[in-house]
């Protein structure tokens, strides 16, 4: 299933749906449509049992350099004065980043999602990864959480996912010197999981993907995803032990499980009966999320 | 001192606590008995001034391979039904992951842990391992968080455990795939600390023992452990402040404080005088634990 | 500009604040006095426009060798009776930790710091650099989780900084056993960036600064240090979200937003109008800070 919207394609082929930016003649640069179109596309492949894991990536030679200038929407429709004192500008839900909107939306995403930073990305185009959950890059990858260069600051909710996936030392120099990167640096300060040569990038998501794909049940992976990146900002590991004790009991009375042991003892591929659509626990979903305002 | 009891065989000699999993023929796997007797131990542990550290290991060619399918009760003694809307049935505590209530006594223990892999571990045998302090492995030793897999979900509270000791993206990664991997991969993705032949493993964790047993307060030790931990999932650094302030106040009025700076003026080994069974600061226990339902 | 306190020295030129401890005679060990000249020193670098940047180093052989144990009020001023049950005694603000009040004051700074690490710290010496953004350290450098040898622990909010920087098994690994290391092990446990000859560690340091100095807007820096210490500590990514549009829309205003983008465009070196003292964003600042009681 092949789907050509204003800014991404979507592809979707033996469990993987591959979303790609696909503005090459401006370096795939972000806009409100590449944010709205991302969602919608997010909502398809969690809706979509047949969609096991997602893959972004860019066409062209850049992965995406960041919001698109031209685009007065690109980070909020709303432009507050800065300097208001006025609380009410800044409660404005049309102030709401844009950025953040698609990097919640990863957040809560039901399928695993990986990166396959094929080119140059700033801004958005590098903190759009951090919500997704492996990211590899071609040796042609840059990387530049950029913005003190430009007079903005990181968004899309980026100094929550930073530090945890690199920690402080490294979120604090890149994001405090702007500076770009290549993706030895993005490599060695634990960014990426793996560089590739450009013809090898897509090869290795689709190995990633299909080794998800392949052995584990969708309804294992989208918890385990959930409650990973929920259990990540938690103050105390009671958060976690009420959430897993609920769902280990559910899972190991799902046919998922029946499935996974006789499976295990017969030494054949798993045929996992439950489906995310209709086989999540009942007393899924558990979340309180905070209110945005 | 040696005790067999009924899962485990728990050994006290100068200070160190060895606790080994003593289902060899079972390959260790883990049941209710199981998680009931290491609590057991633990209190004793905690309970007995002559204990300094605990080492954790298992008998035989496996360090833990999981919860024992044998075993009805080994992850609850509920069984619910998965598909329940019922709140009733998944706030009762009979429902709580045994492999949870373990990880919980772990996070509270009074003694430093530490983890000798010298098999394969996987399933709670792995995320048994995280509440531990440290983990060194045999050159023999496995992990695999493979509850993907098995058509269930990490448990033991390892949502909250696995990113703070190796990070979102490898907790993500290994989570995900369900993947089992050897102790190369664990010290590279830094879930252990160091590997070791496996005649030297048992060595080595005596070694580690023995750096804490004979430099260190007991009560000191204590209280770092539980602030450590405790501010690992803290909002703001000023809950590391109230509880540091108050314990730096009790600790630099001690008898260990006194001895501590004698014995580094006369370069001699200090003979702390303060004990954790009666010695703790007057405002300890300071936390709130959030309840479990 | 040069300015010589009682403890420590400031001197100023192009930009960069470097804070020297100056009391070589005792290896620059820390003291009340010490600490009330860094907040000090710390209260002028946010005030004062033309400092982009703070660099702290040591006179003399050694970085800081801890508390000075010939100050009976380095670390707090009330002596409560460890074993005290009455819960005046601990609400006491005259029990605040002067460490942890010096590392809230630099998780508060409004300028990113350098620590420059020429030699030995221990204790304070060591946790007064975790609240401080990037660590380098000389060869000659060295580090001490000593508490627990001491029969104290580790303050100066050190047990929820340190986490955030090396990840928990490090954490706990040096503070449990209070063992001192050299700059090999700092580096590759990750508590510094990087290491260097002795000569070589100043200048790496100006290096570093002029780095943020010469290509940043000051505004912006201001803001990305406060969000991501403070995300670093939040429960959810909405947390992040809701300060991160607000300051994307009002950055994305300001006049060092259009700045960014002409001399972006124009590829010249940007000259940011705005300035830390009047043009932080009129929604700053938004952190309801937890009571010290």
């Amino acid at each position: 299933m092949t789907k050509n919207m204003q800014t991404i394609n979507i592809e979707t082929h033996s469990g993987v749906m591959t979303i790609t930016l696909n503005r090459p003649d401006r370096l795939n640069a972000f806009t409100r449509i590449m944010m709205e179109e991302m969602v919608a596309a997010l909502d398809e492949a969690d809706a979509d049992d047949d969609v096991r894991a997602i893959i972004v990536t860019g066409n062209g030679r850049a992965f995406c350099a960041g919001a698109d200038l031209d685009d007065p929407d690109a980070f909020a429709t709303a432009k507050p004065d800065p300097a208001s004192k006025d609380p009410t500008v800044w409660a404005d839900p049309a102030i709401r980043d844009s950025g953040g909107i698609l990097a919640l939306r990863l957040f809560n995403c039901l399928k695993p999602v990986i990166a396959a930073v094929n080119g140059a990305s700033v801004g958005i185009g590098t903190t759009m990864q951090l919500p997704m959950d492996i990211r590899i890059a071609s040796t042609d990858a840059r990387f530049g959480f950029v913005f003190a260069r430009r007079g903005i600051i990181p968004e899309a909710a980026s100094t929550w996912f930073l530090p945890r996936l690199v920690g402080m030392s490294k979120a604090l120099e890149w994001c405090c010197s702007g500076r770009v990167f290549g993706a030895e640096e993005a490599l060695e300060g634990g960014l990426v999981r793996s560089v590739h040569a450009p013809e090898d990038l897509l090869p290795e998501a689709h190995r990633i993907a299909r080794e998800i794909a392949d052995n584990t049940a969708p309804v294992s992976v989208a918890l385990t995803r959930q409650m990973l990146w929920r259990m990540a900002g938690a103050d105390h590991p009671m958060r976690a032990h009420r959430v897993d004790s609920r769902a280990i009991a559910a899972r190991n009375a799902s046919g998922d499980s029946a499935e996974g042991v006789s499976s295990f003892f017969e030494k054949r591929k798993a045929e996992f009966p439950n489906r995310v659509s209709t086989d999540m626990p009942g007393f899924y979903p558990w979340q309180d999320e905070p209110p945005w305002a």
